[in-house]
């Protein structure tokens, strides 16, 4: 039977979610972190209107896999352009350290936190990745998108996302089927089986779908058919033993080339953005405990949050010196690539429902992201030299 | 935990129902039934495929009240305007005329096919709509759309909308309470109540969208807040005894006079385009079963459908009638309301997850629709004279 209280619920996150992004907005903090206070306080941490739900955890989960297949469908191979060496050298050490560093630091507490090597290690995998979009943002604000820099940020976001993919994909077969030489074998077999599938998939979709706008302009079922092919590539990925969201990403991938990719996603923005995007970040605060807050998981989450920003900011930096940019330009890349945003809460949250992570973790996850996202800013602010202020003219 | 065949499960539906919507749509059939049949060939009447699934079936009532948040969103009072009694009076006899003759109908099978009073009754509720869309395609090809039978149509489509809530929310109610004098009275009090307090709700937030619209323009998150209200007036209405899809249709006429309806129709619209609504489709032929067809409700089945085509004929007919339209106006008019679509279905659909009504009416219902959608142009064409064929100029 239709439970008729999810409509309540669902009417509840809409509402609450709205409201506080639109408040964070106005005191310039990212809106996803309105988000996530409205499912805090919604929920049993405080006042106790929704409790975690069966329903609320499918649309929750729509709700990532639409989010990864947007990531998948961004995906901007020209802005690798004449900057492939230097993005990959500064996105692979940037996840490298960040990896390293989370997992390091979470094996020192693993016995005060009762973390098992693995759960310390995706620990790790949740700080590797790194948000675009704050970046980005600050970037046009100074006017320096244009610059060196700012491109080889550009690319080595689109490296992230694919690194963070594959460092997840090998995860979730760790995950399942325990560590070893030989399963760890398997697991790139199968890793390389799938993505050999998807890309000769993608490939062919691609074409279906340009050879379709070229003979019929833009129709409305291609929406349709990109959504189906979304969920085929997610339920294939958890066939091969890989995430859901690492075939969703792969399914968006297969048409960031295509002459309607803006169309698909414009179309796809608003189902997220509309009701899935909301109820996915909520039901993350519904989850979020602070019961198990101990003095030293308080003190776990502050080095957390200090990994966090040196490791990328050493990581990249690193990669970008090593790329021959000047020490300035490298403390510019590596301030670029501090801030952890959506990937780092979608990583968390499916280890969270998948038991490599307690719950009691998100608490953590979230002010690593929060802390990131402030703080981002302020450093790449102060590594660019300070201009002499332009006379205006007229006023 | 998630189970990930649901993934699967969407994609097969989103894929199938929009290949055979598109091959209906090929043969100059409505969409609808491909999507049913598709819906059919899935689920265990045919190749047994996806079973009848919660999950499916919230996503299906959700795809049910967006359906109905937008028929609220498009209704248009102007089209009232000048025709505000004959379209009344079309509107009202059709309903009676339609649910009469189904309920008796049904009732003289009640025993053969082991029908309560109740569930007699419910089949006439499910005959007692129209579609316009069917009509609206009809009269606008034959240039017939600007009238006065069509001005009288459209003025009618509104009304029987309304009507149609207006009978299921009583019907509802004596489905949850039992059926006599004293829970009328109190059926028909909650819903003099409900409408009162929807009105007032509605009210107050049709001038507050146009206040924020008229401050910061086309914003977003007014989409957002317009689903939230929908699913809280659904629930309430659920609260009231009333149906869900009550509250969504009263939600979406509350933004109907909006200065950003068209906004809003806009959005919501794919929301339901590229997921809710094909699985909401799908998931009734999914529910379709085929085993219990006997002779009787064969015999059933082609002499429900011959009340559905003259019950509204005579009904509309005759309230043209009384409106003084001519012998021949009064043959269009009722020709025009035959058409059965969307809300028949939805209302058997939701007659069916309620237990009013058993699954094995499905097929039935599904031939009612497809036989009137399909007679009512030819019926309209007939209605209207011959006109001698214009000497076209040039080629």
């Amino acid at each position: 039977m239709f439970d008729t209280r999810i409509l309540l619920i669902i009417a509840l996150i809409l509402l609450t979610t709205k409201a506080f992004s639109i408040a964070m907005k106005k005191i310039h903090m990212p809106q996803v972190i309105g988000a996530l206070i409205a499912g805090v306080l919604l929920g049993p941490a405080v006042f106790k209107l929704v409790e975690p739900n069966d329903t609320i955890g499918v649309i929750a989960e729509f709700g990532v896999i639409f989010l990864l297949f947007a990531a998948g469908l961004e995906t901007d191979f020209r802005q690798l352009k004449g900057m492939l060496k230097p993005s990959l050298l500064i996105s692979v050490l940037g996840v490298v350290v960040a990896l390293g560093g989370g997992f390091g630091l979470a094996l020192l507490f693993s016995k005060t936190l009762g973390l098992s090597v693995f759960q310390s290690f995706y620990i790790g995998v949740v700080i590797a990745s790194m948000s675009t979009s704050i970046t980005v943002e600050a970037l046009s604000e100074m006017g320096k998108l244009k610059t060196k820099t700012g491109t080889a940020l550009l690319g080595a976001s689109v490296f992230d996302d694919i690194l963070v993919i594959m460092v997840l994909a090998v995860t979730m077969g760790i995950g399942s089927n325990g560590f070893s030489l030989v399963t760890l074998g398997i697991i790139i077999v199968k890793i390389i089986v799938f993505f050999a599938f998807a890309t000769g998939a993608g490939f062919l979709v691609n074409k279906l779908f340009n050879w379709a706008y070229a003979r019929m302009g833009e129709k409305r079922r291609f929406t349709v058919f990109a959504i189906a092919y979304c969920f085929l590539m997610a339920y294939l990925a958890e066939l091969f033993g890989l995430a859901d969201i690492t075939g969703a990403y792969i399914a968006g991938v297969a048409f960031c080339s295509t002459r309607c990719v803006e169309f698909l996603e414009s179309k796809t923005h608003w189902l997220s953005y509309m009701l899935f995007t909301p109820v996915f970040l909520a039901n993350i605060g519904i989850h979020t405990s602070f019961s198990g807050m101990t003095s030293s998981l308080i003190l776990f989450t502050l080095l957390l949050v200090l990994v966090a920003i040196l490791s990328k900011l050493m990581g990249c930096g690193l990669g970008a010196k090593f790329s021959k940019f000047t020490n300035r330009e490298s403390l510019q890349v590596g301030a670029g690539m501090v801030a952890r945003g959506e990937v780092s809460i979608i990583v968390a949250s499916k280890g969270i429902a998948l038991g490599y992570l307690g719950s009691i973790m998100y608490p953590s996850i979230i002010v690593v992201v929060l802390v990131t996202v402030l703080i981002a800013p302020l450093m790449l602010k102060a590594a660019y030299p300070k201009e002499p202020i332009q006379p205006v003219s007229g006023q």
